[in-house]
């Protein structure tokens, strides 16, 4: 164990689940974050064979998460947990997070951060009152590139922003038998999804990402959730068009049925005076046109780019960075976030650039918004949260 | 003169005007079609030396479109002309087209083709009981690569189709004061432009397009018309959410105010097996993706192409074409299906693939459609005609 | 006959030819010239049919071209050819543009100029002595981007050039039995191709585009010329190292059996401050890089571009514009040349932007250097003329 | 200390280095390695500070390499460091593999390998007298996509090989004043940089990236190196015209003064059937020409991919894998190879696809005879080693 590093347990990410393998990358990826404990599955063997694995000690490698959060905090502080990454399926986020942060545990979540949008506002309640922090890994936030166009329209680049186009398209859901693999089973599935699959899963971080780089936050909005393969209870595709709260109009598109789209993020922002348009499959460029000009290509590492933009850049120009780095960014902030906190209780999420409970409980509504707006027969349904 | 030509007349298309020289250039890129006579403008001198610049005989530069028509018409029938071109602002494309109907000249009319549905719906009535020809200008679907998405949809390479994406995204009305420009001034005037600027000008291309490549037709829509800048009285920007006759969903977005974007026209159709996807701007590309495998780029030129997309070519694999060139093979299927209607009255626009009176009349639909669902506060609205 | 416009004869160019109709289009495309006469083919029948096909008096579709200079000589001044436009195999275009001078009719001939550069210089020395007009369809220099690429470097944009990397790939003659198609078995046939294949039919380009777009000129090559595909005797590939005259360095590369490449030519050059980069395939768009900075993506029909790019734009930004047009292009400025030159005869290639003889001998000097380069063990080479 | 892992020291990278952080997160990505000694600097302070920050013990931060080996030696077997990752600039790199192999470590070296041909050859000999493992970082082939490429080119996809066109341009070395960077200061300095800059920098990637994927080795080449920044003695620029020993034809071009690229490395391999092209700054995307076919886009995490790509892939297709991850391949797969050695002396670099001692003297083989090459009249020299 490193006394210079940031002590992290992990509950979820056993053999064979994806996003668990992610986050440990990106809590490897600089050198700040050590894992110390975790409980890797609700099977015994399979927990203590993935700890093993990963170099932990056996007796940190703990059967259930009240057990985990227990134990660890009864170790000297030196050793102890700093902060649990939870990377189960979206019905355990809450009851996870909850129980940390009853044991003084900070919380770096993945998304949507609980089931439903009532558990994160009890969650907001209960972070309201301890000293804890709370992270939700709205990874795509994490590209260098994204946090340049945040910089850029909150600085005026755009002028007043009158249009957001954003679109989050895959298509590894379109054929009926993805229902059988580990991934596909649980996001269909509304205990363990919740309310939406196609916006709970991937819906929800368009929606983050439209307000994280306008500075926006929608206000208003018109659903078309649709179920494309037969069969199914959830949505696997959805228009929604928005109003953001300065006026200016929107449209999310998103779909798990898009054949021949692998992880089709796109995001356009047009102002009075130019626009910008990132897509996350070729993170590391930026376009900013204005009118009449020619258009603007904006790399990672070229040039004067803002301070957040360069710290979450690790090589120089021409030596692309991706989703992993994107993902470590947000591990860093939040450790360094972490590392603050030691000093001085009274870190703001805002200013280490993490995502915080603020994003969660607005992702939370979003989905439950577009599924109560895709019901109804009315065009529009405010956007309302609690 | 040159007998082997197809004899056009022009009406509208004076000096200043954008589309007129553009019709000129694509009837005279392939050399089948010569333009014998027209109405360039409503000021004579203005018209005369439009005529002469163009080498016409001064004497079949006319005042007006009527006196066109009736001299014309008692010219010999070798010289007379044989189809007039409509390139004058939108309300006028009625009167023109009804009136050479009247004398018994064939038309290719500039889109949309009338300034309401009502028109269009007369036009129809008006051509069902002569043997003149109509033609319409959906320029778009002069490209080849459109046309082999066309035909590989039609020969299942998708599968059922489930999802439509259609773009059209301009800026040049992004600014205010680009209503004192010559294009801009009578778009945006409801008495010669009609009922929406938008959608009028552009959406209409887009619903054409999507209709044609995917050979559905859309029977609902949910619309959001938006005026952006201020002081307009026509929409500028919109987005329709779609349904088709056989189930899919789909969504189309147009804007005049999207600053930065030139003439973004871009489709993609999503099947059960494969996706297709095609820009404007980039218009020798075709992309075929299907599930899990390596997508395919379709290009001009190279391989075994449909022959509409073959004809539609003009040069080997690598030498772009354009615009001019798609906007061309509308000319030439339109000279070609004359040429044949000169043997046999019983020519059809489909086999010839030039845009009809049915295309007219659904283009109308769907603007007058677009307007009445965006006010509405109900979300869905169906898809009728007259 | 429209007495506007300028009378142009072909040879060359009958049915089956490739380059002919490319020729036709280009002159059409603007509506300034008009096709006259012709020897289209050496066979009578052949070539009077296609003169009927484009709508010629079949009493001026000539048996041999020295029989239209002749009789097309006889003919009033109003009515009779003011030039020819060569599209034969190279073999012939010295004689044929030799005996149009003699006549003192106007030349526009296909690349490479001649079949020798002997020839080259003798039509150079028979030029000086008549008031005969020569452009020479170096087509790529027709594009606006190109256009403007040449305007930023002559006003300082990249500073003192440094380097340029200029690249010709084909595929099209890869496989051994493509001697058999038409356009394959003269190009591979050194009587009618002349001394190269490779460097002559397309590497040629590659070196006037350089030369072109620079402003320099090449001065010392070293050339590595190969015959990939067994059993011919002529180049069809190569790469041939350069000196300009202002000490940058250069590569060419050009290869026609490049499998899988179509038509892909690019350009890029480097100077102190900056390089510009442009790609035939995807001829609209300019790239500007300046160090430390966003890359600018100029594009035709977008802000303020040169005078002799916007004259060479027909479209508004976003409708692309390919190669007929950049064909067209050179069509038109010579078409206004012969025109100037009807008032004045002092007119000069240059001030149309039209190649001319310079780059005639040029072209072959470069094919002539680079096959007596290659064939050298020592590896420089002073490009010489004559 | 974890006991699960490959223990590593590292000489070279202090702060402000470049490749030591870069060598540091890949060594960590996977989580297989630890880093547990090193000598980070000549200067003690900034060594043991530098030790410090990455967590390490303070008695293992030695203030030079010979007392590191020596120290280390002498620690238990299951404590002392495994291997050295040696990341100085290249002088040192010859002495530090030599020592770390005398006391019986592996070395992972950054490349080129040595400072001269003569020390390479030297190294291969040392090493065949024992059982230490050697891995060069030549990071690109570290990319799934060239994995694919060789993958497909060794099971016959392209047929034979006819032309190899590979390419390596850089600017960040074109302004004067940039030796004054740490960066450029040692690499244009002949004594620790060699006696090339270009080539030994970037050209050895170039040409291992060759090798690597057509399976081929270069038998003769042509070069043109140039200094093109005035005052400096080594090259910053120059193309080599290469002959591999099946016949094929080659041009590898290499460039630190052109302005505006980044790290612009591209390869592109001609069959005699079809084609690859795979560019470093696009690394997911490998593009796959067969003749008069569609293009195939083969990307990475998309289909059936070869083993070696597939086990270089982390995450799911789209979401974006770069450089750091390419890097942290050679690591993976250096540390398994470690692992095996543990139980069988027998490991062989090019099981574990890993570069070793044989690309360590084809590389400065490369630059030397680039250099020699260059410097000659005589247009071609023989590929020679030692």
């Amino acid at each position: 164990m490193d006394n210079n590093k940031i002590r992290m347990a992990m509950v979820g990410g056993g053999e064979g689940a994806f996003i668990g393998a992610i986050h440990r990358i990106a809590a490897r990826l600089d050198g700040q974050i050590e894992l110390v404990a975790g409980v890797f599955s609700r099977y015994p063997k399979k927990c203590l064979s993935t700890g093993q694995q990963l170099g932990l000690d056996p007796s940190r490698c703990y059967h259930d998460y009240e057990t985990l959060f227990r134990e660890e905090a009864q170790l000297p502080q030196s050793q102890r947990m700093q902060f649990v990454a939870i990377v189960t399926p979206n019905h355990l986020h809450f009851p996870i997070a909850s129980a940390a942060i009853k044991y003084g545990f900070h919380v770096l979540s993945d998304k949507p951060a609980t089931l439903t949008l009532a558990q994160a506002l009890m969650l907001q309640n209960q972070l309201s009152d301890t000293h804890c922090l709370y992270g939700l890994t709205q990874t795509y936030t994490g590209y260098p590139m994204v946090k340049e166009a945040r910089h850029r329209i909150a600085t005026g680049a755009l002028g007043t922003v009158k249009k957001i186009v954003v679109e989050y398209s895959q298509g590894w859901l379109a054929n009926t038998n993805d229902e059988t693999s580990k991934q596909a089973s649980w996001r269909l599935d509304a205990k363990k999804s919740g309310i939406s699959c196609c916006m709970g899963d991937i819906g929800v971080h368009a929606a983050n990402l439209a307000e994280y780089v306008s500075g926006l936050e929608v206000n208003a909005l018109c659903a078309d959730l649709n179920t494309v393969v037969a069969g199914r209870t959830l949505d696997d595709d959805g228009t929604v068009l928005l109003r953001f709260n300065n006026g200016a109009k929107g449209v999310l598109m998103a779909s798990q049925i898009a054949v021949g789209e692998e992880n089709n993020l796109k995001l356009r922002i047009y102002g009075e005076k130019a626009s910008i348009e990132w897509a996350q499959m070729e993170p590391n460029n930026l376009w900013l046109r204005e009118q009449n000009a020619p258009a603007q290509l904006i790399r990672t590492g070229v040039g004067n780019l803002c301070p957040a933009a360069s710290k979450a850049t690790r090589t120089p120009a021409g030596h692309p960075e991706g989703y992993l780095e994107a993902f470590a960014n947000i591990y860093l902030n939040f450790a360094e976030m972490i590392q603050a906190h030691c000093q001085n209780n009274a870190v703001q999420n805002q200013d280490f650039d993490v995502p915080g409970i603020k994003e969660a409980v607005r992702g939370m509504a979003f989905i439950e918004n577009a599924v109560v707006a895709s019901a109804q027969d009315t065009k529009w349904h405010p956007f309302t949260i609690g």
